[in-house]
């Protein structure tokens, strides 16, 4: 067993959300999922989770289409950095160097197999609150507002592809992204991949696009403290007539516990929490076939169809 | 056993709470708390937590000294409201109908043997919420924010008073309000009584005023939905710099579990879950010898000393 | 507006349920919901859930076959007994009074109009603890063991019937039970209806019988102390591989958090916590037509077809 | 910045738990705790949480005294274990290989600078749950029984030193722990450490013996999926007349939600949920100055006094 590059990667950073209505989605993600703007320029804004400790973990950008801009993962230094841009030109990818933004300096762009923009990035600013504004415990970063669902930070990204277990592999042997499950189908493909930088299950996914689409997006999910949370955030969702697309309820890989909606660009949006820590440090995901997944083990509705088709640009756009 | 006048008096319909800083307490009462103004004068407001169907449950309103306006009982139907004010009247109370506010009918006044104003009134606005911001649910009354604490609705108003037990029999005698709870002293005087109207088990309650005080306010109660809602005000509160007097923990009485505040006007002021629901409909209340409640049954944090001695308005008030 | 008889019925009292399969059933209340047995007879528990004052309320009764055998009502008083039953002989009811019950006292038994068997008694037996296991609070009645869901009181029946009206106003008119909610046909007549004695809006429930069945059974609700503790219950149940039907999710009618299983006899059994306290004593009950209720306002999952047609006993029994 | 052998130590393994009256213990473990035993000699059992995937997480061992057997630090990999032991015999660590025990292979055993035994071990049986009690998602390691407190794992490992900063760099220069936070005294000594492997901010604490002791044990903590079940075990406890040194409340380092009980054989237990998740890679530990943990920012209650002097083995043992 080779752990190879696993300890690069220290966590997922951000995720850039492209929105063809970019005052009602920064309504959305301000006043529904309680996040706060930390810096704008023309056409974006940088928004943080009150448990951020970066400045921002969400750039809401405008653009013509939905979608993702790009995911940005942070290196565990610079060292790390290092290698795994080394890496990617040594397997031939197509990358360059991002100026800085906001806060988090220079980040390689590359594409994952699949066609989805990514960066990795080691500088980073550490948030720190106003002057005013500072929260009671030093421990924290930011004041603890209630404000809607209050999100604590970004969790994960989940992706469509057509060819899962391809991406999977790519992260794996490029990044040393841990593994936790997989949906593989008879003939060897996969229908999901979960992996993770850390002990926590979720932090960049793999879902099978059905549509035959490319470099899509099927979700960010956004993290609250308890179970309690989530419920509470389907009555704020539901009386703002936020569409609710599928939950409360449980998912069989990793366990989280999820609602979704669409925020008003399109993009679908999950608030999540539970699921598992992973503490095992050696390869053996939980591998499902698909007729076991099929068949829902444990607890948990089923999710619609929308799931193996829906994603960000639709495919008309 | 004689069940009385039970069940003339419906539940506990509003407190009017003082203070000398009113816009400062407001700004608690919408920004902490999450309640919303319906109606202001010149220099009160009337506020909703989300779950009230009437109009309001807290009139906050300007004065030289905190403390307590008056509590308001809501009578279960017209004759009721006759019945009680011929009770009082035939007691000899000095009581006088009050003009309606606000949407809620003519009401009689009257003060509890400690002084404290009273009302009791049954006629009432059914609150609508505005065209364009109705809930999802007409089962609601009104849509759920999740602004701060977001509180439902006022739950207790807990009053100091001389003579605990002349209190408690005054409500038992002449409203038909259960008893639940009581810690007696081996003198047969009573340093506290839970009563209510329903089966939850907090309604109005007495505690000893150990300086000599009267017609003082313990503290004004407002529900939250969980016990997980009452740790996150904890967290709004501390950050928000609002002094927490107490808690989170949980109480011997009614098990209640708990948060207190000071709200800017001085005014203390509980956030609460749980508890139990008592449906036995016979007079058994649970008798605490004051040994026995020193002794701290169960588990929950002890009080602090200015529970004893701390109300609105403050004794050089 | 009169209230009626309102207050002479305090709360629901207990239900036996039948069983073919009388041990299997016992190893799911006691192992899996964690309930007590406090008496037993050649054929039959007697159980209660941590919370009863009362000493049961559930009998589990071996039987032929499954279903309800009867639901029982506790009286506030004995002449509220006294009139409830003065009533029923008025308005022709068959009824006869059975014998005392493992410290429950006489009970006059009669039909609702769609033929199940009800009872309403008064005299009942307090819990006491045996000498050895008393709780650590006076205010409880047992110890908490946290033994499975650890259900705290047997919450609400919810009967079948063909004419969901006529069995609502028999309650209304008979009993002063509260009605605050329907599902109202264009025809006029009801799809379900929610009738309670107490401000806790679930206590007897009817819903239509799609499949021309009488006296059915529905299901039996266990209430536990938080809508996480009915997500645990959803953990317990897979593991032990009892039948999931419905849920974890939410109820439109009364918003209760719930989730169904079948019980090995085949009674459906609910463990649900959440739902609101309904405080106004006014006769408004939330009244959705059919077409309101089939668009599914709010969030929580669509029950399954089985809701209208699976009731106990099947009807090929 | 160097991580040095970041990346080594996969995770706490389990602890060895001494107690003088071992069956007492046994049952408050399995029967309040709700652990399962998966193995037993003569005098020691191994036993598990529902969460754990090794085959154990605490060896309660029979013992003429109180206190800690040892802890168990579980290596990333063969070569992670070859490193560390490496690492300690060039510090001039005197220690040996242990014997493989219950399923977890050969360990190699020392002691931290304040004498506690220590082990670092690599090879560990995966859990397999005995044919006829597999749980319903092949993600989960054992079936979910809700048992007393129900607890998923060992959580982290409180430990007393004379020197807690000397203990806190014994674990960052050897082994690569990440430190958390720090109390730390106007002279440079420290008061209390909080380090992790992982992005969990527990693991690994120490805390300061004001009696002067050495190698005593202060607590181990069990994990609960949500802070509402720290509050069912209280109840738990509370009514099994286990006595409750502090909680349930938060603590400022990490801010995890506890409950503190004393087992039978007189080790103080924790168990807790909550917390943050700390996915900074940088190591910038947040210090506390002693004056400003004194001060006691956010909420939470106080500790007792018996948190600084009370140890196993205490110390007239």
């Amino acid at each position: 067993m080779t752990i190879g590059p696993r300890g690069d990667v220290a966590h997922l950073g951000h995720a850039e959300l492209l929105t063809p209505v970019p005052e009602e989605s920064l309504a959305f993600f301000t006043g529904l999922l309680g996040m706060t703007v930390v810096a704008e320029t023309r056409d974006a804004w940088y928004l943080r989770g009150h448990g951020d400790y970066e400045r921002y973990s969400l750039k809401l950008a405008a653009s013509s289409r939905s979608g993702l801009g790009h995911m940005a993962l942070r290196a565990s230094s610079p060292v790390a950095l290092e290698r795994r841009v080394a890496w990617l030109k040594s397997a031939g990818a197509d990358g360059s160097w991002a100026e800085p933004e906001a806060g988090k300096g220079p980040a390689f762009e590359y594409r994952d197999p699949d066609g989805h923009p990514c960066r990795i990035y080691y500088e980073t600013e550490k948030y720190v609150a106003p002057a005013g504004s500072r929260p009671a415990m030093k421990s924290n970063h930011q004041r603890y507002l209630g404000r809607g669902a209050n999100v604590r930070r970004l969790e994960h990204v989940n992706l469509m592809a057509a060819d899962v277990r391809g991406c999977r592999e790519f992260w794996e042997t490029g990044f040393g992204l841990r593994t936790y499950e997989i949906i593989r189908r008879a003939d060897g493909g996969e229908d999901g991949a979960w992996l993770s930088s850390t002990i926590q299950g979720h932090e960049v996914i793999y879902v099978r696009d059905y549509t035959g689409g490319r470099g899509r997006l099927h979700h960010l999910a956004f993290w609250v403290d308890s179970r309690e949370e989530v419920l509470r955030t389907a009555d704020i969702m539901s009386d703002a007539f936020v569409p609710i697309e599928a939950g409360p309820s449980r998912h069989i890989p990793i366990q989280g516990f999820y609602l979704y909606t669409r925020e008003p660009g399109g993009n679908r949006i999950e608030v999540c929490s539970g699921g598992y820590l992973w503490f095992d440090p050696d390869e053996n995901p939980v591998v499902w076939t698909a007729e076991e997944y099929a068949a829902k083990p444990g607890w948990g509705a089923r999710l619609p169809e929308t799931f193996r088709t829906y994603g960000t640009p639709p495919l008309d756009a």
